[in-house]
Formats: C-alpha cells, structure tokens, sequence
C-alpha cells in the first residue's frame, strides 16, 4: 500500500484549539509527520526563531523564490509575504511522512488546486457558542475586537465546505486521536494506490497466462 | 457531528477473506454495525437458515417487492434473484448504525448510483500471488475451477478503481481494526456533516447580530 506520505492542509477558526492540537499531533507521532515551516518577510517577534517558527528571509529573496517556483503556495497581508517552500515538503512527503501545513483556506485552496491528492482538515470547536466563548476569551479584549474576530469567524465558516473532514476540537486528548486516525486512513484511498491496483491487475493477467 | 449510519458496501476478491473479517468485525463491534441480510429466491442449503443467511422467499414475493421498490439493489442469477431489502437498511441507518451490505461490484454501483453517500470498500489480498494461492486453495480443485476463479479475480480487479478505500487484509485482527478506523474516520467527512455545518454558520450569523 501506499507509504508516500499525504500533504494536509489544516485549517480551523481562530479558537479552535488547532495550534495546541498540532503541536500534541507533532509530539506524539513525531515519525509520521513533518510539519511544513512557512516563510515570511515579515521580522521576527520577541521568542520567535529562524527555522522553527518561520524562515525569516528578505523581500529580495522571498520574490526570487516565487520567480523560480520554489514556493507551493504564497500570499501577501499588508506589506509582508508569506509562503509556504516546496523543498523541504517534497523531501518530507518523499522519505514518507505526512506534511502538515498550517495555512488559511485561500492558501488551502491554492495547494489543493496545485495538488489535486492534498488533504484538506478543519478544525472547529463544537458548537459556535463554545466558538463564541473561546473567541471572547478572558474578558480582557475590547468589543470591537470581538466583532472584528466574529466577522472573521463568519468567514471561515462559508469556507468549510470545501474541506475534506471536520474535526470537533472538543477534548485534546480524543481529538489528536481522531486526527490521526483520519489521516492514517486515507492512505487506503483507492485514488492513492493507483500503483498497488496496477500491479495486481497485472499480476493477475500473467498469472492467468502462465496457465 | 453526524451520527446518522453510513451505508457500507463491502466487496473483494474471493479468497480475499472479506467473510471471515466481516464476521469479527460484526463481533467486536456488534452495536456499531448491522449486516444487510439479502432476499433471495434460490433454496436454501444444508445449515441455512431463514433470516440469517438469506430471507428465503419465493419469486412471486420478490417480484411484488421489486414493483413495490421494496429493494435498494436486485440482481438476477441463472434462475433465481438476489437482492437488498430497503426496510432494514434503512431502520439501522435511522438508528445510527453503520450497514454492511456484502455485495458484488455491479451492485456496489447500483447502490451507490442510489445512495451517492455509500461507502465503497474493496478488500484485497497483499500480493496477486497470494490471492492465487488463495484461490488455488488446499490443492484439491481442478485446473479447470482455477482458471475460472483467475477469470473471475481478473474482472473484479478492474472493479477496484470505483471503490473509495482498498483494505489489504494481510492479518485478520490489523485489518479488522483497520476497516474499523477507516469507517468511523468516514462520519468526519464535511459532506456527512451538511447539517453540523449549516447551523454554526447560522449561529454565527446570530451572534453577529446580537453584538
């Protein structure tokens, strides 16, 4: 069966738990999968580290980059880019692993589009009112704040259908479960052993000869 | 998230062990799952039992549940008929229960053509050698039934393509547990979750509204 590691998109509404639930994912399976490191031109913050957080490179060599094709996807926010480089998925999915970008749908469908056989996740919590609490967090942030995440919200909502699986972020321990088991599953996708079905029909067909 | 059952149709290659694994399947997870039990109109054999293997009935009472659109799928063989009544199937979908219908490819396609949702799952030996030892048995059949069954294994694998998942079913107890996973990992899908998905976007629209 297929051992090629599977490219992931995960996405979720802010407030989905989907950082901490990587991270888990991460730790726990740190064989089966690799996560992708996006680059920026934007400066680093406070804690922040080349390479493990982001490649913080210049606009000169972030621009280069697209000019070669060295980025599956990219995008630019205000005055900064952010992309994602195809080296490093590449050799991931190569050795086997399963590569997990941390990107937001349009991203997501960029790289669905660029490679039709990506997996697309989101992460959501229960129920919008759950959603709601965990965007208001600890009562510190400003009502304009609040709307300003719930109009975001809204808008990752009408993106959901284009994902291939929800998950229900309701307990981290379960949830991190679920999704491996998600992803671990697609890999008997059909559409994924088209070399396993040839081989078989093949084999079959010379089997049948040599009768 | 949906709860609802998934409609399952199961086919293999004979010699692929797919009754042996749907039986411990059925065990291990008796109230996850219910298996179809098919209507036929042949008689039955030594150790058959009405409403276990088969609903044994006669053509006349197949032919009004045919008019009826009383069956899912219906086929006929040489003389007798073989079909899926609807009535059960969709009783232990209501209830939440996973259906196995055990089925061959044409009817895998007629289902599915029914019930787009239906889950295809086609079970396969590891090796086209191995599934020709399987098929050659214990050595005591003739060339003749080898060859037939090769014939037979050769059609059924360009069937393989139009199923969702392929389960290699190396080891009885990994694949049973596979199947499982596989299965469950299917309720995740968004578009099993139409109704999940219209309604936190309807309460965000709300929430959005109260502030």
């Amino acid at each position: 069966m297929n051992r090629k590691g599977i490219l992931i998109v995960v996405s979720g509404f802010s407030g989905s738990g989907k950082g901490t639930l990587m991270k888990e994912l991460l730790s726990r399976y740190a064989d089966t999968y690799a996560l992708s490191i996006s680059a920026t031109t934007r400066s680093p913050r406070e804690g922040e580290e080349h390479g493990r957080e982001y490649f913080f490179i210049t606009k000169d060599e972030f621009e280069k980059m697209i000019a070669k094709g060295e980025l599956i996807e990219y995008a630019r926010y205000v005055e900064n880019y952010y992309g994602t480089p195809r080296e490093y998925v590449e050799k991931m999915l190569d050795e086997g692993r399963d590569v997990i970008l941390e990107i937001e749908i349009q991203g997501a469908l960029k790289v669905k589009k660029a490679f039709p056989d990506t997996l697309l996740l989101f992460v959501t919590p229960p129920d919008a009112t759950e959603l709601k609490n965990r965007l208001v967090g600890r009562g510190t942030e400003t009502l304009d704040v609040i709307k300003s995440r719930l109009d975001r919200a809204c808008e990752e909502a009408e993106g959901m259908d284009s994902y291939d699986y929800l998950i229900v972020n309701d307990d981290l321990n379960e949830c991190v479960e679920k999704m491996h088991t998600i992803i671990q599953g697609e890999h008997h996708r059909s559409f994924r052993n088209k070399a396993f079905m040839k081989e078989i029909k093949e084999d079959l067909q010379r089997l049948k000869g040599e009768d």
